[in-house]
């Protein structure tokens, strides 16, 4: 069942570009809250931030083979994707493979399972997303895929789908839907931008919003402490 | 149930400033070891310390309307704590309502959820304390309340507590008693100051807490590695 | 059975410092993928990098009695090892006892419970991997044992390893075999920096490692998108 | 700090014995959905229920001294709430203390901790709502509280309140509200009951609970997999 | 976002009942190791084993309105898939739900989050996989989706797919594939019969399997603890 | 570094079914407290008690290939304890090498892992402890050894060691320590059975361990709820 999809559609550079800036936050948003992988996936340097088009692998357990594999099929601009097909704690991925990466233009990695050479990776400025930090070393023994949807971190992920991750977390744009997605996520910043400065002057969220009649209407009760 | 109780009494400002120095690990001994946080409760960036009064907000699983609700009820010097009714991963908070908090001088959060946005929470030096960092959104469908008491982290809070806050974690300073506190907080340091200097000297704790005999009465036995 | 075992043979400072450099991935490596703790065990602060001879401290749940015993046995090149007889979150460790275990010359501590006073204790650059970070303090009520061998986060630790950690997490080189280890990490070392010079000219790991002809043997199929 | 408050006001056992058979989930409707314990309480054995009043324990990690001192506080009726000031699995009770608590008319044991001699407990019919199953065998050093309140498993517990428990957990009805609770429990299960009949007929909750305008009004779409 | 889509197209019923006695570890096994739920769903009760064609349902946390609108969708047949759009143990689903779910010849319920009122569950015989067992109720006020792709604990969820529930956990079979994992679920339990016969004489699966060359080949060594 | 040690001396039978019927608890507490494993090893069914001596195998993630080799060194009496050497929740072990150990005598298996079939296992009762239970399968493709020291569920276990498991979990008694084990596991349940009796007629455990003294000693204050 193992197989090496080459040549995958990505979604255009200049979409991928314009989604950075946005953040996780917002671009989640900005698609209906979808696609935001589990928060257990952390970055291992603070103030990273990162938007690129996955390129997808499929790992056994402790066994690191396929990433190798996977290289060959990276592109300037795309982020490596890596889930294990069961839990797994082990350090795929270290400062070697980051080297090799970095030479192809990769921007980053965001892995289901550990990483090693943090300190590395944070002087490399090579930014990972993992869900656990490990020194255990992986075998090269057994077969997986390159370039097949994935769940990573509760996600799917299809090869060629933005995925974009900063501070908050990870989160995929599905390839279809990367545009669309663009627009919302100006429209939604256009309108915080507004937001921010009112809050900022003292308004309250509840009058900005204009809250106080439905929550009235849903029965809120306010009374005095000493009462 | 929903209710949200304004001017609730706060332990006067100049106790709470007085307290907030010693910190969440001597402020936690000096009140018999008591009203500290479950240690998943971490800081989104290291080096801050705040102490300040808590305004309460209990909140459904996945709803962030009452943080909006609760920010009416904030006045400098304030801490907010927020915990959901039942365990949620979500991203409560994030920038905006960041800026309406500091807008009426809140010093910090307290949440056993997730916040967003922390590389500009970070940037803002605005601290939380949270269980999660995620970048998951949520509705505004569903009541809660403000200013009750509630359990956040394993911690009983009533509205208007002492709540301190570091690199350790998050202690509750019950209002009756935080003058008492500050006193035996005062105390501690103290103490700990003159065991300090002998330790950084070269004695060794055996002989400043003079544990030696009661080693021995409990039957501490020693030997050779090469007996 | 509580046992206090002085004068423990110790790993020569000799190969301890030479090892140092390497780092906890080479050297887990190194010695055939042994000796890891679980990666739970987290630096409190990034950019240490450690390596001693391991003084053990086996502890009751909540009770850090022990600890004070086991700073006297302690010497300069040591790192102190301590392990819960329970799981226990408790903050065992604060920044009194790491100034009597600085004075003594003691390089970090390791604990698979929990250390407070993080703040001061990264001020002091003294450094430690726990398990948590908690103020919860402890009582001194019950015996326990040091230098005897321990398991801690899984890893077998007997007095007088070597003991290695950086921000990969913690490692053990049991003492009969420190110079075989550090004698294959420099094998290793010089093999990677070969490799790396490769790789980051954009030679390929699939070429690197000749691993083509083993891929093709499992049978791994490659395919175009577009067929 | 440590103190052991005797003859407690309990919740009247006629208002007890007839909360018991709605159960967990049913009360904690019945109460607006507060009082609920975390769900890693588990109970030892399936198809136990109980309702009683609690006797509560604050103990140290890894020591049951206390619990000896409570059972002298306990009564036929009662349940024994046990929380310990940091989080530990040590098995604080085995089938010795249960010996004893059934002698005095005890109906179970709540821990948010471990207990052991589980195939015992389960012979002799003795059933407990823990956190842990774990032989961890624990100390008596060190004082603890008995009848204060308590935080157990996210829940507040004051002495003398209901604790309800089967197989969906535990919940905690404050001493005031009992009557009320049990008022509206009464007339929950009534409606439960219609509802259930209409069901069981075929009927569909849209109807049964007439929701289809409000989804309507909400913005839900239907469509054909075939469109 | 929200939408119900109606009449899905589901597997074969033959096909799917052929399917429920292999059980999940051999279709897991027959269809390349794919499609396993994470080990944290578990069955409320042992001994159930289900297979049946998934009607899905994206719910927010807390929220259970969209399992009311789900049922309406479900036919003989069915099992209810449940996953929140972040991770909820709030008890969604009790009895109330699952006698109207048994009135339309439904299976089942898996659920990524929590369940209640298991007991009764379990005198009805009506089995369900889930994260949580909690008597926490739910709100009705927010929209999800019904047979829509999800993810449910880790495996994503096509409306239609086969699912296969017992003791050993859940396996999804999507539509496309489920006649030739059928096929190949008989040819690996015929070959499993052939085993297990020679194994329970007493041969040894070294043999059976004809490992010993492959396992010299790769260096395993024997020695005798004598030596 | 893999091998196979063969012929590992064991205790002597007599001994350990001697030890089983103490049970876990009784056992633990009579080595001191010690030997215990992790509470997560839960057992696939309620009420097998089993005491044999270890063969050990340590194995890599997701590779069952070395419990093959295991099953040859295995005889009448025996308990397979199996350690990953990174944590994985696959499982390695179902109903096949279930039949093999049964048809050599082997009384159960331990392991840090996964198992699956556990219907079958029920059935054939053939008694499991583990981490985990999951039909995620794994592959045969790299070595590990059997009979060598492994650190299981944060036990260590040398081969020929007693390992004793039942309700409460497993725990390990080291071969040298066995006999005098067992006759601290006869007094110690002698003197249970004494205080059982007393308990059962109603007298407290404050009395019969005499502990009054010493906790007034400690400071223990009574007072009433009314004062």
């Amino acid at each position: 069942m193992s197989v090496v999809v080459r040549n995958v559609e990505r979604v255009d550079r200049g979409v991928v570009e314009a989604l950075a800036p946005f953040g996780v936050a917002t671009i989640h948003e900005a698609q209906g809250r979808t696609g935001l992988m589990a928060p257990f996936m952390r970055p291992i340097y603070p103030g990273a931030l990162i938007a690129g088009t996955a390129v997808t692998v499929s790992v056994p357990p402790g066994d690191n083979w396929m990433i190798h594999v996977a290289v060959e099929q990276c592109r300037a601009g795309d982020i490596l994707v890596v889930a294990p097909t069961s839990a797994c704690d082990c350090g795929y991925f270290g400062d070697l493979l980051a080297t090799s990466l970095k030479a192809r233009g990769v921007l980053g990695l965001i892995i289901e399972a550990g990483v090693r050479d943090v300190a590395t990776l944070t002087d490399m400025g090579f930014p990972v997303w993992s869900r656990y930090i490990s020194a255990q070393g992986t075998v090269k023994a057994t077969l997986g895929s390159v370039n097949v949807p994935i769940v990573c971190a509760g996600a799917l992920v299809n090869p060629g789908d933005v995925v974009v991750a900063d501070d908050d977390g990870v989160c995929v744009v599905p390839r279809a839907g990367a545009e669309s997605v663009l627009a919302a996520s100006r429209t939604r910043e256009q309108k915080e931008a507004a937001v921010r400065a009112r809050l900022a002057a003292g308004e309250l969220g509840l009058d900005v919003y204009d809250m106080r009649a439905a929550l009235a209407a849903k029965g809120l009760h306010y009374r005095d402490a000493k009462d």
